[in-house]
């Protein structure tokens, strides 16, 4: 089903691992914890409107036993360009199927933001180890969800940093890529990860509900079913 | 002596600059605007310790005719691991020559953070350009300062972008990589860049006075001595 990931070299080595507060970022939390990193968790306050999302992240840092959680400002918003940063643009509601293209909700290389600045966390803590859940069966229109894309930016960390000229390496550890959203659902619930306390929805409301339309949604709701578990997602009333 | 930069494929054309006050990014942005981009410059706030670069930032981009200037505030320094944000850690003042291997001055993968958001301003423009100042002539102890460094970079963000999955090109240009501080300054002096308002000093006061003793104060005054023209440098009395 899904290949497992290989323990940490060194019981305990720090790694930096990407949490949005998601289903998706909340399992490949629980999997490195479970490989036996010490998971230094990390989410960027980007000016995204689900702001749900934030306490979403806290709580799963907590739950899953982060040795520490760091939420980054970062007004790339200002930027533009995306509907989950920009009220001007509508978050798409309808099923994505048949819509060509890259989505609205893309937020302009937000990924390698992220991925860069975990970096400059792991190199400062000495660690190697970086875990993005990344995933490319249900975001195959986003182009930072694709394996060529993790191995291009794992290439590019070893060239700017100390380890890499030091002859170690740097990894970018990508464990949930090739999963399906109910294997990374199962795998979850295996390693014990509480989806109730999870928000993936573009515009959930203050208190995290969803609104079980958008195309993230959808998705998390379909790997529910396709799981055969039940939906713990807490939804707006109609 | 340097080679000429190519003029911008459509004149007008968008561009991010990095943008850091001292004297290799003005001169950069000098030369972006010489071949006829609209440069954005970017600056980034990460708590260094020589806030007169922002200053000296400012002023540059005034002085270079940037279309835009934007200060990302991004608190990198709370990571730990240089002299530059940690006031623990003293900045060293004599010449580094026989110190083996990469200085304390180095901030975890600062320059990659800085790339990454430079994309994500590119791509929310619609832009294809990013200007970095990056030398590898007088850096060469940083890791992220060599050409294959920013050969990686520009393949991680075609694979990151939409115009790399719509087959267009990020470039990632580094025009002064290869150019000794002599090159850069003649350079900069023919396009009109006005090195006194520029920092370069790791610990310059809050006028931007220069202690003349850090390594980049050193790279700097000899520049200036290699090219045969005087130093507009303001230098605190010592």
């Amino acid at each position: 089903m899904n290949p497992a990931l290989p323990p940490a070299p060194v019981p305990g080595a720090p790694a930096v691992v990407l949490l949005s507060g998601g289903q998706d970022s909340a399992t490949v939390l629980a999997m490195a914890r479970h490989a036996g990193y010490a998971c230094h968790a990390l989410s960027l306050d980007y000016g995204q409107r689900h702001r749900a999302e934030l306490d979403a992240a806290r709580r799963v840092a907590l739950a899953l036993g982060a040795a520490r959680h760091e939420i980054v400002r970062l007004d790339i918003g200002r930027f533009g360009g995306s509907s989950l940063t920009d009220t001007s643009i509508d978050v798409p509601t309808g099923s994505q199927a048949g819509r060509a293209g890259i989505p609205n909700t893309y937020v302009p290389a937000r990924n390698t933001v992220m991925l860069s600045l975990a970096l400059s966390w792991a190199e400062a803590l000495g660690g190697h180890d970086l875990f993005y859940g990344a995933n490319a069966v249900d975001y195959s229109g986003y182009p930072d969800c694709r394996p060529e894309y993790v191995q291009a930016f794992e290439h590019m960390a070893n060239l700017a940093t100390k380890a890499g000229v030091e002859g170690l390496r740097m990894r970018v550890h990508a464990p949930i890529i090739h999963m399906t959203k109910a294997e990374i659902i199962r795998e979850g619930l295996r390693l014990g990860v509480d989806f109730a306390i999870t928000v993936s929805c573009y515009q959930a409301d203050e208190q995290g509900r969803a609104c079980g339309e958008c195309p993230s949604c959808r998705i998390r709701a379909a790997g529910f079913e396709a799981a055969g578990v039940p939906d713990p997602t807490r939804y707006r009333a109609a």
